[in-house]
């Protein structure tokens, strides 16, 4: 862009270029807005760039080594199968550069100006840039996401990194601790094992421990399978010479420590106090349902306005407030996040299926279906919470396709299905689909593949 | 059963015990009726011993030795792949036996009377089995299914079989010709061609014609890819010295030959006209809503009531016909039969993608999406038919999670969904199923990840 063309005032300013921010940007500019992209690292920001879009890479190749070792059952057999890490970094280079390069092209479509720098709020409608340029908006999303956590006494460095560096190493470590026990944990842990390292995972209580138990004790099964030690209700002291010790006294091999004990809001350098717009006690910027700040120029979305900090609830939050700062009446009145956790089975959610007063919570097993037994994929099931009136309140499914099948589950609570809605479509054979209709005909008290007894 | 025990006197007898007449059957026993299940060869029928089940678990197969080749990009390195035909067809054969074993055990736990022979109407109350027993029923439900079609000249022998024996050789032959190119011609070419069989395909006039030609050209595009060769607008003439010879005059190698010109509805020997039921012109059993024939008592499900022959319509039917047996005012009202082919890329469809008058069809290609670019699958897209209003009318899926996806097309358009309760639908990133949310966003005129032209 020439300086001389700048437009110094806009419509709207979207600080942050991740999934929420160039989102809502997109939105924005198809209503007729001008509008200034701002981000100070790279376009797509961290999911595209160093968490979901790598980590499902990185899931997908190790998952394909997996499946190499164990198709000899099925008559495939494999002399010999090895990983070239380079090759795998830069394929994951490569892939985040497209997409990067994509996002770029929709701005340029959409005559959105992207800077690439960091912004502060100077007042309730000026941003300074710390390229020099300073923008006068009518309107701004805050879409500055959040950033990993660090331990005392584990300072991020070369061997002590964070998901991210975790997600973009050019070289397979030998060995590999992680501290903390979440679904990212899970995720770069089980990954990181089908590639040939060894890992350890160092839980402060349990893995996954806000997760079902059904679920993740299929998970901890398989996780044990593929050598992935579990350290529970233990904490790390200190890290040399290559290893972790506990505070239960053992030490573990660590080339390389993983810090993910989560994420937190970030809003470091924003100026937010030059604005109306608060933060909560956890750092967090406080939103309406429309998703205006206190300050009603000023909207935010995504990780920087609370849990769960997930790339998707970021992309519809974007769409929410660029039609709200448009001036259209959208509100963020989502039911359901849905969130899958790409461990081995896959675990994905919609809504609560927590047993409760009023709540019947009904499983159907995997075992108990034809493609789950044809594929020798039998490893999970399908839950299903429903109140007395056959209202759907949630659905669990832990299958390989679990990822693709969560949207029917979400959809079905958007739209206030009952399980007969489930019950009564005819889901195609043979799928893993047909689970989740099975899991609706046993609530409904007329199952068919599975035998619950009279 | 001790014969002294026979129960000559039942509620209802299913006749055919593929997967519509053995789902009736548990449905029914739930609903407290006494029942008999005749079956003639294998519980499970077609599906689950020589279609369905077997054909996606080589697909399975067959895919793995395609992406273990297809892995080197991603930085997986194999020497030598290599596939044993006969521990494929042991796994196969497993698998079918599990599955009919689990049918059986289901049977057994509902107190259903399994009949191992043929059975022909000997009045409309009365079924004559081939092992001398005489069935005195209530009501009947007819699940007879279907044959494969004969072609004159092409009779079948050892080398010129049907998708049955196809799908159950414990061999690799090394060329094979397929006369007939429906989706069980190119879900067969495919798997065999992947597997390292010559394959080629003989086309009245051309692949998948009653398909959406722009999924069947990726289709045809990736089978020429594979080495498929299509013979379009041609038909076979003779078959000698592992030749068949074509009517453009040209030979092609084929040491088998698979007839896979379609099905007919089976009511062979059954007796039928013992009954008030009529078959129509086509040879199918006519039925009501209620899926009664003109027999009031005799009720019929699946592949030999009509069109689409697929087994998830008929195992919806199966539990419609219990129902209505059993005196429920329960009516097949299904507006969609979702279908899958399981080609590369997989298509799938829920209700109709046709552009007409007042029907907007739109199309969201994968390279746009995240999850397509990352695993290198862009090799498909999503379409969505709506309507003025934005009531979906169909959608149509064309990629790697296709046949888990459709279930929620299937259930929007069930519950009537309009476009933005698809498009408002938060779907969890990154997956395939965004896809189906960012085509309804493009519909909406709000497109997200792809730039659609001002």
């Amino acid at each position: 862009m020439v300086m001389g063309e700048l437009p110094e005032n806009i419509d709207l300013a979207v600080i942050g270029g991740g999934v929420g921010g160039y989102v809502a940007a997109i939105r924005a500019a198809e209503l007729g807005m001008s509008v200034a992209l701002v981000e100070k690292e790279k376009l797509g920001g961290h999911c595209l760039n160093y968490a979901c879009i790598p980590s499902k890479t990185l899931i997908h190749i190790s998952n394909i080594l997996e499946e190499i070792k164990d198709s000899e059952k099925f008559g495939i057999h494999v002399d010999n199968a090895t990983v070239d890490a380079k090759k795998m970094y830069d394929w994951r280079i490569n892939v985040s550069k497209k997409l990067e390069e994509g996002v770029a092209f929709l701005c340029k479509a959409h005559k959105i100006d992207v800077f690439k720098a960091a912004a502060a709020f100077i007042g309730p409608n000026a941003l300074q840039l710390t390229d020099g340029i300073t923008l006068n908006f009518k309107k701004a999303i805050i879409a500055t996401g959040s950033t990993p956590i660090e331990l005392k006494g584990f300072e991020f460095n070369d061997r002590i990194i964070d998901y991210k560096k975790a997600l973009m190493l050019d070289y397979m470590p030998e060995s590999m601790a992680i501290i903390g026990a979440g679904y990212v944990a899970v995720e770069i842990g089980t990954l990181y094992a089908k590639l040939g390292t060894k890992v350890a995972i160092i839980a402060r209580s349990d893995v996954l421990s806000r997760f079902d138990r059904d679920a993740v004790n299929l998970v901890k099964k398989r996780m044990d399978s593929l050598g992935i030690v579990v350290h529970a209700n233990t904490s790390p002291v200190s890290y040399s010479d290559k290893k972790i010790t506990l505070s239960d006294g053992s030490a573990i091999d660590a080339e390389i420590v993983v810090v993910a004990i989560g994420l937190r809001p970030y809003t470091d350098n924003l100026g937010i106090e030059k604005t109306s717009a608060k933060l909560n006690e956890k750092g967090f910027v406080v939103v309406d349902k429309r998703l205006a700040t206190d300050d009603k120029n000023i909207f935010a979305v995504g990780d920087v306005i609370g849990e769960p900090m997930l790339a998707h609830k970021a992309i519809r939050q974007g769409i929410v407030a660029a039609e709200a700062a448009y001036g259209m009446p959208t509100e963020y009145d989502n039911i359901v996040v849905p969130s899958v956790i790409f461990s081995d089975p896959e675990i994905a959610m919609a809504g609560s299926i927590e047993e409760k007063a009023g709540i019947t919570v009904t499983k159907f097993p995997l075992s108990a279906l034809g493609r789950g037994i044809a594929l020798d994929n039998t490893n999970g099931f399908v839950k299903i919470a429903s109140n007395q009136d056959g209202l759907i309140e949630g659905i669990e499914i832990v299958a390989p396709d679990a990822n693709a099948m969560i949207a029917e589950a979400a959809l079905a609570i958007e739209m206030g299905a009952y399980l007969d809605d489930i019950a009564n479509t005819i889901h195609p054979h043979p799928t893993f689909s047909e689970a989740v209709q099975e899991a609706a005909e046993a609530a409904l008290g007329r199952p068919v593949h599975f035998f619950y007894g009279k």
